[in-house]
């Protein structure tokens, strides 16, 4: 790779780009993971995946992750590791917005597919 | 893993416990990948990783990296990847603080030995 295709990147105005709830884009790629941002509000589906840990960290506003026997409630500046097989479902009251690292194999919906699945995720 | 040990961080709770600068911690570990955190003030050393591409995420503060023709200029909430084999040297003029994603194999001085290798990165 050239020095001339290495550039930072702003958060915030990845963010703007999006415009859906519970549609997660990729803005980096690397050693067989994927950075990647969504906006979440409302709930989505209680779901777990086999092979692939998933760290969520809280960029603005408060999301929650139920898990089987207690909540987690994230605030700004907040992440929390899900471990691969752990079933979780992430809610939010309001719009929240989350940075995700995870292998670029991982589905949104882990084992689950319904209306939520996004099987072809892009990047912005 | 139970439940009970799946807990949230805050981010700011964490570097409030570093006291030195070009001295990373993990915060967490996923899919073999640390997530580490980090505090820099004045220069690095210019480097390379031969395996591992490296994610530099503004927390706070301004933090340059030095390539081999340019030089990045990340602030607050901007981030970059270098990747495996490109030469860069951290450097910033004030206190910045840095979130980083890497394989659990990443040296922090990469390909150099000196004053600042730290082969024993500590979790907090």
């Amino acid at each position: 790779m050239s020095n001339k295709e290495i550039n930072k990147v702003n958060l915030k105005s990845k963010f703007d780009l999006i415009n859906n709830f519970w549609s997660p884009k990729i803005v980096a790629e690397l050693n067989g993971q994927h950075v990647k941002i969504a906006k979440f509000k409302g709930e989505f589906v209680m779901h777990n995946h086999q092979d692939e840990d998933e760290f969520f960290f809280v960029i603005n506003g408060t999301l929650f992750i139920e898990l089987k026997n207690k909540v987690l409630e994230l605030k700004s500046g907040e992440f929390v590791v899900i471990p691969s097989g752990i079933d979780h479902k992430p809610y939010s009251k309001d719009e929240v917005s989350v940075l995700l690292f995870e292998p670029k194999t991982t589905l949104n919906t882990g084992n689950i597919h319904n209306k939520f699945t996004i099987s072809n995720i892009k990047k912005i």
